[in-house]
């Protein structure tokens, strides 16, 4: 008798096969037709349920479910500088842990397993990652004090702290942007990321603006910049990559980093463009989806997300075939870049991180599985997640999500009076 | 007492307000801080609950529940010609029954009272609303045999149908569009919407190309050639208008008719541009919000739909602020035009029309209420539709919804097959 074993036994695969799952100690041992589930294994009842790759979030800021909504009607610059900034500096650790464990509920309700997080007091969201049962990539922001010579220092002791936590949490070193941490900071996390064999998660070219002053001030663009400092590399997250052009996506391709495109987040803040994702398709970059923080999207819903993703590209290039279904799908669960999780479905040795989508909700009852959890579904189709083999929620519930709705209802208020 | 009264107690209105509501016979009799039940209603836990307005769907195909999916990487005229009209003459009036059940449970679980539909064999949508307990407006779709030299009468026919029931129903004079239906009968069915005082239900204007063949043909642009033969007034409600100008927008206001733009299915089959809605507003044209049919959205969630209109908007007029929460809240709840319903929100007077909202949702927990209405929640946020004072959807479920699932299930497979 395995201590943690869980199968899920008649559940339904994307081909319409009748499959059944089993873990043990966090891995998938079975997965098939026929299992075989050890004796004292806690049993899922799939009928009715799609069992797929949960959904991986490449890139947010989960803690800002403390400020969703605030600066609505203002672009990025104006949004950063007027709404969020001023906010930010009165976060208390435990602000920053509630925030995050919300949007750990919200995320773990919609079938995310796993979402790279970039935040000031990091460990808070680490500890939350951890208490709520799911994985995450943390990585404390890097912005130079204004004036400064260099980066605050504080964001090293936080990564070595966020290091600390259990094997469902990972580091990233992550430099916000080029325009808020200058090129001495930026070779100097390049190096401690190679030293430590960490990724780097940032965000570039948001806006043209960014592109604009770069080519200004440095002679090249941002990829270019980035990469002549060594930022550049199959270990690198490139958060909207939205002003990239055909070089720098090929640069892109050709160092193996990974472009996590926000679609939401990117209208919403009016950045000018979508993400040019047929021409990075064409390049050969790896390709990821993201949320953005909750408080420019406004939500945490990958499903609802990857909709818009594919509207926005299929309307853009006035190509209604240019996603394909099965493609949008590997792109939301991380299968599409080496860096967010790998490449193929479910299979024994892998980790146990499923989701049961409930097939007898209205708008999954009809037409073909993997085209509604692109065009159909959104986060409320997700029955139960499970990360590590551990339920995480079921029934689209969460266990004592009240608790944590209630505190950080309670911080936002606080903080947004 | 009351026969049919309900009371809502403890709500929270979108200003924050503690508010009661009070239904009898089907209209709101009281609506503020204080109400007081009348003896033997039945009351409605409020606690928790933001009590707003429902959606209002303004252009489906409801039964099209049926084809979800179907033809998903084709634009509009493949899409129809390919995929969708030769699933749609094996139809059986059951078929249309059970898809259009299945929409309503849909549209129900997502806080939808009421929509306009337009689809053949319209009478089995009609006792589809009837029995789901929604209103709508229905209208049996005119289209000319090819090669005839007027439409198929069967509609006039269905049309006295679709009127023999109940006072949820109304009914509309639905030509399909300038392209399936010739300048006689497009005359022909105007005189009779205007002899029966009906509404008209019209696709218009949703790829560039119908306008080149309406200007080839006709030498003028498609509102101008319908408001010739006398379909443009108060009670037209026009379908997408992507490709309207400036001059067609003026025109469009003049006569008070209403566009209903459909963001999501636009961008799905590649229409080529947003509807101009900048425009439209300046032009003061009425708005409102439809999903189209969920075989080319692929669902029928207006509240996720209203998140990709106001991307899409601020995206396309790179104005952050084009759109505000409020004014988006409006036109989501068919406030912003007269032919969609009451322009105030809820009242003493008004039908007892409205949903309670789950403030314990993590996505609606923090920030303001009708933004996150706007930009963070989808349909699962609703947890209880009210329609004409009686309740619709409580919890998310609507009483009796597996059998429809299943129901619909097996027509769709059998369709499809």
């Amino acid at each position: 008798m395995s201590k943690s074993a869980l199968a899920v036994l008649g559940a339904t695969d994307p081909s319409g096969r009748s499959v059944g799952l089993v873990a043990e100690d966090g891995q998938i041992t079975e997965f098939g037709p026929d299992v075989s589930p050890p004796e004292g294994a806690e049993i899922l009842d799939g009928s009715g349920m799609l069992v797929t790759p949960p959904l991986v979030n490449g890139h947010t800021h989960a803690a800002m479910t403390l400020f969703r909504g605030r600066g609505d009607d203002l672009p990025l610059m104006r949004w950063l500088k007027e709404a969020i900034w001023p906010l930010e500096k009165n976060l208390t650790p435990d602000d920053v842990y509630w925030g995050a464990r919300l949007a750990c509920v919200e995320m773990a309700r919609n079938g995310v397993s796993t979402f790279w997080d970039m935040y000031w007091q990091e460990p808070e969201v680490a500890r939350a990652v951890e208490d709520a049962g799911l994985r995450a990539t943390v990585g404390p922001v890097v912005i130079d004090p204004p004036g400064g010579t260099g980066p605050s220092t504080g964001w090293l002791e936080d990564l070595d702290r966020c290091a600390s936590f259990g094997p469902r949490i990972s580091v990233a070193v992550a430099p916000h942007a080029i325009y808020t941490v200058g090129s001495e900071s930026l070779e100097r996390v390049a190096g401690i990321a190679r030293e430590r064999d960490l990724p780097i998660h940032i965000h570039l070219s948001e806006t043209a603006k960014e592109v604009e002053d770069c080519v200004a001030e440095h002679g090249v663009r941002p990829t270019r910049y980035l990469d002549d400092l060594g930022l550049i590399g199959p270990k690198t997250l490139l958060a909207h990559a939205v002003w990239l052009d055909r070089e720098e996506l090929e640069l892109v391709a050709e160092r193996g980093a990974t472009v996590v495109t926000n679609p939401v987040a990117n209208q919403k803040l009016t950045v000018g463009r979508p993400f040019p994702w047929s021409e990075a398709r064409r390049a050969g970059v790896a390709v990821g989806l993201g949320t953005d923080g909750p408080a420019s999207n406004n939500s945490l819903d990958p499903l609802g997300d990857l909709k818009v993703f594919a509207l926005l590209q299929r309307a853009a290039s006035a190509d209604a075939a240019v996603i394909p279904v099965e493609e949008a799908w590997r792109i939301a669960t991380g299968r599409a870049s080496a860096l967010l999780g790998p490449a193929e479905p479910l299979a024994p040795g892998m980790p146990a991180d499923f989701i049961l989508v409930d097939l007898s909700q209205p708008e999954m009852a009809t037409g073909d599985p993997v085209s509604n959890l692109v065009y159909a579904a959104t986060g409320s189709a997700v029955h139960t997640l499970v990360v590590a083999g551990e339920v995480v929620s079921r029934g689209g519930r969460v266990e004592g999500e009240e608790e944590v709705v209630a505190r950080a209802a309670e911080a936002a208020r606080r903080l947004t009076a």
